[in-house]
This record gives C-alpha cells, sequence and structure tokens, in this order.
C-alpha cells in the first residue's frame, strides 16, 4: 500500500463536494485496515451535502462521506484475532466508544458518545483505505457479495424496525413510503414471517417497484387523502387491521394514518423523521394500547443479516440500480440528489468493480 | 331478599341523577349476586353525570352508575365453584363477552364487546344488590377491607399503567399529574421497586398529598412554564432523566414533557386523556427510542393486586377521603364534582358501614 | 341431515377401535355443528389405541378419536356471528371451560379444565358430524385446502415451539428428530426466518424427507453416539452453536445433546416426552444461560397458521402421504401405526374426498 | 501512595493462602486505582482456598482473591470522565475484554473472555490497591456505606436471579435455601413486589434468619422428605403453588421439589450448582411449561442496586455479621469456612474500618 493513493469523497461544507486524497490511515491494536470494495450512497449523504447538517449534526469541517460498506481487509490490529488479511467484510458504522449503560445493556446505538461514520465531525468510509474497530467489521461468508454486505446497512434499518415492531409469522403490515427504507422493511418484514404486507406511496413507479420485491397490496395515495380515508382503505385490503405500521415517510399525514390504521393491541415504529413536532390522534393510540416505537439507527443486526443473505432468505441484489467508480462521485451523488432508482453504489477498488 | 328493595343510583341523562328501586336480578349458572358494600365514586361517573357521555359512549338510557366495588355473596349461579355465599369479594367491572382474540391472548382489555359497568349501555354496581360473572368476582382475604376492595379498580389503572411502563427495582419515575390515577400509580410503582419518583401538578395541595403517599420530589408546575423547563428540571431533581414518565393529565402540554424528560430507549405511558389531536416532539421520542405506550382500563390486576393488599405491600387506605351512604349520593357526587379529597366512597350496605 | 347416519372412530378401550354410528349433535347458541371434511391421524391418536392411555389420561368409556380436523359449517348456534352455514373451517381442538387466570392471561393451554378433541373423556371429531365452540373454529380461505386446514394443528405444535424458542430472523436452530414433529417445526422455523437449520434423526430414510422440506444439514446419529460427540457435529457443520433446540424425541440422551448443543444464552425447547424423569447436564445449562421450557400442545395459532398457508409462506402439502376413506380407518390406524409415511389423512366426506 | 505497601490476600494453591505485599498497580488511560475499603469473602473464595478449582477454573499461579469489594478513588486514568479522586465506588468484577457479541447484546456476562476478579487466572481486589477498569466503579451516593457498596455483589445474584425469574408485584416466590444467597435472592424478591414468599433450609438457624429478613413462610425440610411431599407443602403454606422458585442449594432433590412445587406457567430459576448431572421431572416442567433458566454472575445490576441501597427499598446491613481487618485475613477465612453468621467483611484501610 506505500506510495498508494487514498482517495476519498469529502464533504467540506454546504455544498461543497471534492474528490481528495488523504494519508492510509494505520489500524490500532483493535482495527482493521480495509481496502473499500463498495460503498452506497445514503439519502443522509445528500442531505448533509445538500445543507450541510441534518438536525443538531452539522459539518463544521472536511468529513469524508459513506457509511454503507464493504471491503477487504489488508492489515489486521495486534490484537485482532477474529480476522485475517484477505478476509471480505461488511462494516457497521457505528462503534460505541464508551462502555457506558447502553452499550452494557445491548443497545449501543443509543450512547451519546458514539463513533458514527458520516456523522460530523467523524470520517464516513467512502475512500479507499479506511481503518474501523475489527469488532465491528463482519466477515462475509463466499456466497456473499461485496454491494451485498454494504447493503447490509440500510437493511440493518429495516431489520431494526421490523424487530422494534415484533413482527413474526403470520403479522399483517402496513409500510407507509415506498422509497429505499420501505423497500427493505418489507424485505425483512416477509423474511420474518409477515403473511401481508400492504405498501403506500404518492408515486405508482415506486409502488411497482414495491410489488416487485414482494409487497402484496401497493395502495397509491394522494396529498388531499385523509388519514382516516388511507387507514380504512388499508383495512379494506387486508379484511383487517393490520398488526402493525411502519411508517418511513416522516408525513403528519402518514403518521396520523398510521395511528388510525394500526389494530388495537398493535405497534407503530417510526423510521421516517419529519418535522420536530407533529399534530397526531394520540389518544386514539392511547386508548386502543397502539404502542409508538421509534429507531435510531440499528444495533446487534450484522450478524443476522448476513446470516439472512448467505441462507438466501432475501434477495437485496434489484435494490442497486446504478454503479459508478469511485473517481465518479460526483456524478452517483448527483443521481441519488435526482431520486433516480433506489441504490447507487461506489465502487472503490480499481481492479475489481464486480458486485 | 325477597320483599327486599334494590336502591340503585341511576343516570336518565345528562344532570338527571336518581336513587330508584330496581328489582333484585337473579344470577345465571356462571353469575353471583352480591350485596352490595363499598363503591367508590370514579371521575368517570361524574363526567357522564355532567355531560351525558365520555368521548363515543353516550349515555341514551337510564344507566345504574357505579364500578369501583366490592360487596358479599348472597346467591351462586349453578356452574360457579370457587365462590360461597358469605364469600367477600371486589368485582372487576369489566367481562369479555366474547372468546376474541383479545381474549385469547390476554389482552381481554381490548376486545371491542366486553361488558363494563357503568359504561353505556351496560349498568354499573352502585346500587344494594348486584350481579356478575363469578369469573371476575375476586375473593378478598380477612385482613383486606370492602373498602380496599372497591379501591383494586383504580389501583389497577395504575399497575396496569406500571406494568406497561415496565418498572421494576431500581426504575425511576416521571409522574405527571398528582390526583387520584397520579396516586396509584405512585403506590404502585413504589410497590413494584422504583427507586425514586417525581410527581407533579399545578396545585401545592395535591402534591402534599403525594408526599404523604411516598413520592420523593413533588414539582409544582404552571402553565406558564415550558415542557422543555420541565423536563429539565425533572432531570435536576433525579441528576438523570427517569427512565420512565406516567403521564396522567391528558394536556398537551404535560405530554410533551413527557417526552422530553423521559430518558433515551425509556417508556411514556399515556394514561390521562386529553383532545383527540395533540402536537408532540414525535422525533424526539423517536431519535432516542423513547416509547409511548396507552392504557386502556387493565386486564389481569386483581389477583395481584389482592396479593399486595393482603400483604401489606400498599396502603390505599389514606386514599379514601369521604364517605357517604347510598342514599346520600347525590351529596356524595357534588363532593366528588367540587374536587374535594381524594376517593369518595359510597356505603351500600345499611347494616354494615364499616370501611 | 335428518336420517343421516354420523359414523364415528371410536376407541372403547386398549385395542378396541370401532366404526359406529351416533347421533348427529345438536349445536349450542355458541357452536357450530361441522360436516367433517378431512382428518389427520396423530401419533396420540395410535397411541391411546394401543395402550388405552397416555400419562394420567386413560380411556374410561368410549371415545371418538381424531383431533387434526377441517369441515364445513352445516349449523350455526343462535349467538354465532362470524360463521356461516357453507363456511369451511379448521378446529383448533382444545376450548377452554372457564374463564380462570391462564386464559385471562393468554395462555389457555395450560387451563386444567380445558376440553380437548380426543383426550379422555372428550370426545375428538374423527366423524362424520361434530359440534363445536365456534370461537375455535377458523374460516379457512379459498386458496387453503381442507386438508391444509386439518394440519393446522400438528403445524401449531410446530409454532408454539418456535415461539417458545424465539425464532426470529438469522436464528440458527437445531431440530432432534425428524418425525412429523420434527418438520412442521423445521418448516415453521424457516418460516419464522431460521437462517440454518439442522437436523437429527436415527433414520436416513427420515431425514432424506427432512431434507426435501427445507433442512440445510440433515445429521444421521446412532444410539452410541455420546451426547458430546453429537454436540460437537452440530457446532462443526454450523461453525458455531446454534441459539436454539428444538427436542422433538423425548430420548434422554437427545435432551442431553439438547443441552450440550445450544449456544450460551439461547434456548433448548422440549416437544418431545420421554420418561419422567431424565438425567440432564442441568449445571451446564445454567451456568451458561441455556433456558429450557417445555410445550404443552398451543394457543393462538390457528390465525397465524391460517394467515401463513393463505400467502404460500410455508407448504405442508407434502406431509400428507395417505388418504383412507372414514369407513378405512382401521387400515388408516394400522398404516400409522407400522410409521409409513408421515402423515395419514381420513376422508370423512363420501362426497368429497379431495383434499 | 509512593513507599506504601500493598497487603494482598493471595492463593497460592490449594489450602496456602498467604498474607503478601505486591506492588501497588498503575491504572490504565480507563481505570481508576483503588484504595479498598471492605470486601466480603465469598463462598467461591473458600471453595479455591479448599480445593484449589472450582469446575474447570483451576487455581495454577498466585492468584489475589476477592471480589466483594468497595473503595476509594486515589488516582484516575487519562480517559476516564465520570470519576473523580476521593470518589467511593463500588466495584463489579466482571469487565468484558472484548466487544463480542455477547456484550453487544446486553449479556456480557456470557462473554467467554470476559475478566473477573479471583477466578483464575485473574487477581481479585482482595488487598489494600487495587486498579479496575473505571465504567466496572460505580459511584456511591453519601448515604450508602462502603460496606452495603461491597454486598452489591452478592446483591447483585439476588437481582439477576429474581430479574430472570420475573419476579413482580404479587408474585408468590418459593426459595430453596437459606444460606447468603438465599437471603439475598429473598430481599430482592420482595423489593421487587413479591407478595409472599416461602423459604426452606434444612437448618432452623438460617431459617430464623430469613425471617428476620422478611420471609413469610420458613419451611424446615430434611434430606428425607420427598420432592413431591416439600412441594405438596409449600403449596399448601400459600393456598396455592408459586409462581417462581429459586433454587439456591444445587441438591438434586431439592431441584426436583423445585419443579414440582412451581405453578404451570412459572419459572424455575437454577442458583445453586450441584452435581454436573441431575434426575429430574422434565416432563412434568415440560407439560406444565414451567420454565428453567439459569443464572451465571449477573450483568447490568449495579445502577438498579445503587439506586434500591440509595432509597432504602432493601436493608443489606444486617447480613454483616462478623469483621476483620485485613490482616486478619486467615481468621476471616477461617470463620466463613465453619459457616458461621452470613457475610464475612474484611476491611482493608486500617484508617477507616467504619462500615
Amino acid at each position: 500500500m506505500d506510495g498508494e493513493n487514498n482517495l476519498c469523497v469529502v464533504l467540506h461544507s454546504k455544498g461543497d463536494l471534492r474528490l481528495e486524497e488523504r494519508p492510509i490511515p494505520e489500524p490500532g491494536p483493535n482495527d482493521v485496515l480495509l481496502r473499500m470494495h463498495s460503498v452506497g450512497i445514503c439519502g443522509s449523504d445528500v442531505h448533509y451535502w445538500q445543507h450541510g447538517r441534518i438536525a443538531d449534526f452539522v459539518v463544521k469541517q472536511p468529513m469524508v462521506l459513506g457509511h454503507e460498506a464493504a471491503g477487504r481487509v489488508v492489515k489486521v490490529g495486534s490484537a485482532v484475532k477474529h480476522l485475517n488479511v484477505g478476509d471480505r467484510v461488511a462494516v457497521e458504522p457505528g462503534v460505541p466508544r464508551e462502555m457506558d449503560d447502553f452499550l452494557k445493556s445491548g443497545r449501543y446505538n443509543l450512547s451519546p458518545t458514539i463513533f458514527f461514520c458520516a456523522t460530523p465531525p467523524d470520517d464516513g468510509n467512502l475512500c479507499q483505505y479506511y481503518k474501523h474497530c475489527a469488532n465491528f467489521c463482519y466477515k462475509l461468508p463466499d456466497n456473499v457479495t461485496f454491494e451485498e454486505g454494504a447493503l447490509i446497512e440500510p437493511l440493518s434499518v429495516g431489520i431494526h424496525a421490523c424487530r422494534r415492531a415484533g413482527v413474526t409469522l403470520g403479522t399483517t403490515v402496513l409500510i407507509c413510503g415506498s422509497g429505499p427504507i420501505g423497500l427493505v422493511c418489507l424485505l425483512v418484514a416477509k423474511a420474518m414471517g409477515a403473511s401481508v404486507v400492504v405498501i403506500t406511496d404518492l408515486s405508482s413507479e415506486r409502488l411497482k417497484m414495491a410489488q416487485e420485491v414482494g409487497a402484496d397490496f401497493p395502495l397509491l395515495v394522494t396529498r388531499e387523502d385523509s388519514a382516516q380515508d388511507v387507514a380504512q382503505r388499508v383495512a379494506g385490503r387486508l379484511g383487517k387491521q393490520p398488526h402493525v405500521t411502519i411508517e418511513c415517510t416522516g408525513a403528519e399525514s402518514s403518521i396520523q394514518t398510521a395511528i388510525y390504521a394500526t389494530r388495537s393491541g398493535g405497534v407503530v415504529v417510526l423510521v421516517g423523521l419529519g418535522a420536530e413536532m407533529a399534530s397526531v390522534p394520540l389518544v386514539n393510540a392511547a386508548v386502543r394500547e397502539v404502542d409508538i416505537r421509534g429507531v435510531f439507527r440499528y444495533c446487534n443486526t450484522w450478524p443476522m443479516a448476513i446470516a439472512m443473505l448467505a441462507s438466501g432468505k432475501v434477495n437485496v441484489k434489484p435494490l442497486v440500480t446504478h454503479r459508478f467508480p469511485l473517481e465518479e462521485a460526483a456524478q452517483a451523488f448527483e443521481t441519488t440528489r435526482q431520486g433516480h432508482g433506489v441504490k447507487v453504489m461506489l465502487k472503490c477498488d480499481q481492479s475489481d468493480q464486480t458486485p
């Protein structure tokens, strides 16, 4: 690696995205150095680029983007036992820095001091060489591709959401929003045993994709539809209210729909994020004991995602609709910004641009 | 009982409360006939009297009020095995009518066809003789009084709320609202092992009562306080945010406080009911995985409440601040309406007006 | 139905199985009368026939056998609302008789007074006409056959076992025993998201069936294998110990294997029943927090089983390997006793012998 | 501290216990150095001394004993933020070394590479100066003594056991064995809301102590009693079988009692450890869905234990029956070996021998 470049996609500030070289990092005793292979572009990467911030997270200094990643181990820290040079791994972007109560009790995603790729000020892995805590790099079996490995990140959002929702055998599910996150929730819900999934969207094109991926009932909605009307149409399709609703849009009206639509004793999971304050029918939820649960990223999902990909229980490959070499990052970001396709993948290794 | 009266407190319509005689009912094979002893007046009884309705439940025909009750078995249905004439029992007012999915899965309180005392059109038990499904009458041990038996109903709201909140050993709790429901939540939280309870109210008098009953930190709030300020004051008192908040007011600002105040990964339970729509910081709750859970009445609480009263783990006796004979029901209702004291108890048995 | 026969398969005492006519029963207000269509023969039916008892359940008077059943509604009790004449239904054989604590808390299978088809002294439904509590008859969608409906009973054992085991996405599972119950556990585990299933048996023929139904790793064992050796072979196949073991043989050595084989923090579910006392490595289980959980029949499984069959998430049709008309019950029982095939189905409706 | 001694209680091999000096350790960046104050002697310390091993853990090189400890911070590692010199802390003896799946999912006690005080080859803290990972040192409030801090370790066994048992409001509990661990389980069960606790022992003296600490029904048993008889006597005392049994003896007959005694749908927790193989009525447990769960030490207990001690919800002070200065460790160990009293406390700080 000596003498090699380490090309990185760096966001300097709102709107100022650059391809630039950085030194190849040296792994610490518990780290591995990775030769990055495939990194997906997430909506949040684009959002930082366009707005320079997400909520209280502000880009104040140049930051490498990217957190949906897979690569190959090229150097191993002295204390690392479970990985070897040459291993293909998927990267979990969040690494707790402290052994606090959240980590100790199995909810490390809530740890306030967690390191997280491409959340300011922490650098991401949209680059050629990247070092990461070895315990958050998971070896990929031979039958799982790098791109599948990179897609474990969005898939993890779906896993965490469906797990928080309690999806299991025979669960009926409403998913609000048929974008990339709605689709991974759909894939995961089905793999967990959901019997029927209704999915809504404003776009019939997105609904078509959802159907291809396995949705049972696509439901086209408009901004004018009342929340209660949509809820009734959902019940009509299913013959009964769904056990669980996974809200992926963040739109106030859609959150209202989620509450009205869900069966008494059921669960609404909030994945999409909208305005800080939302006006919602809380009494309706409360007296029917419909629980409202949010998700913050995910935890403990990589091993089950890998098991699921390796066993062929879920097929994420159709989600990748575009690929660009790392050098064409600008074009890749523009494609994502325009909302084309589902997932845009950057190929970071010039010598191996396979999936 | 032949030839005896059965004096009942009957609500004919909004504002029209009457004492009148009805026939003594005949128990069916699975019922018992009770000689009522003590029946507490609930806020909902007063609300029906004042407004003739609660939400979609409208008083359309004369209805006996009362659902916080205890009495003595005077007749036993042919199929009843676990009760005998003379047994002292507490009455669970909700009796599922159908073996539906909610009952089968242990959440019968959500059954849409459930019978419930003094919810129109079902008659309550503020009367002298009342028949009830024997399986929802629970024998009181000798060391539990009739009034304690009647108080199991409000106590059950606290049990269900604390159970839904997951209160256990060392849990820190914020209770919003120090009325009768706030107080039973306080009692139950402590009995479940809560280490510290902060309780809020607009009235310093009510807070004083809370302190007498066991609250660690009373917090006087005003209508002008911002939700975030109150949340910070709570954290200040505890040194850390509470694990759990039990919201008993239904006020929008208090629900907001509940969300802001609760620790990441914690739970907000909505017990108080306010306006149908509420504007709340859902994103704040979602990204910190603070779950929002409602309660609808309760289920499976009587046995544990009796165990708890019999073992002296909780002392509800101080909650009874007023007593009236059944014949003075009008005065008892007026006292409750004016918000005096905590719990007004009607004594239905002229021959035994002991607690 | 007047003037029609009601041919029943009646066990008079150990070894004395007869085909005889009984009156067509009259449904009570909460019942439906069914024209039975397909009834599977269970190992327990054969056991009662061969031994006249199972544990403390002794056949003391003639008893109709059969509890894996589906049929068509021909008469509807006066209080029944959700079923109509002509509806095709699957029958849940256990109906709680009392609203006791087990029922109220959602575990009605544990209710000591439950009615259960073909458990003495309760009659089963291996007959032409049978009445049953309507709330335990579940309407079949058009795309679910009667035989699939009848198979919901054994499938329910698998559902309850996998649910008690906590099988979910990515779970690795060891199933001990590849008989009919092992196979339904396998089907359900896969439908719940299990990534890999290892299954053991003494018979390579049975393992072959398991592989056809979806097992990833069949493992032939012998009576001479030590429990720890088998456990190590399981870990070898998976690369790691399984999260969950479902023990379906009841054999002491297999229970030992189950404990040794399961990952720390995992679960062993005991489905198979053997000798009352078993010598097992409890310390090994305890210090690794491997939980040991039994199952008694099932509860709350029919709706999810129907959802699962209707959505095609599981294919039980290959389990039916033999069919006999009701009139040839003797031959059907003999076939089952000899252990041929997987599931023997009796066709009770002469006019419709379709699956 | 320079020039000071660091007197340690060191076990060299079976039977060879010595008081000797070791260097004062230097804390790493995430550690704190503690001046030990109070350290309790545990049965396992005595067992290592007497037998040189527990199961597969063999004392092969000199090891400092002690793991029930509290002390004062005298030096703070560079990266430690939440502790300061002078803070009084309780020490959680188990510190995970790796961020493995067990730690990530909140069950770090099961991590196979965990550091644990006084489990070979890891040194304990029965000494004057000891360094420990700061995140596993918990600050004591002013109203919690050092000895209470040291007792959090045995208390944690009770917390973990009661939590695994699901003890909550109104739970009825059988505890088998009235030694130190039985007593802490009793204290914790009561604090979690258990309504009634039956406790058994072979010694009436120990039962007397249990009664003083809060047991409702002491039950003297003999080695000749059959498991089923004892189970029936328990049910007789309670009027019903207990929801939960916590087995603290490890004796085979007592485990049998635990299973027979527990209510259908209940839980048996195995705390006591006996012979590797045990002959138990597994079928009885399985068909009544009585779950059998072990415990391995504990996790996530210190914060709730401190909350509980600070709020006065549990009084552990009576458990300390003997105190010795560190210099008299030999006598302290001999006293513990002879089974006198409940808990023997070693006072490590000559300048402060207060509780």
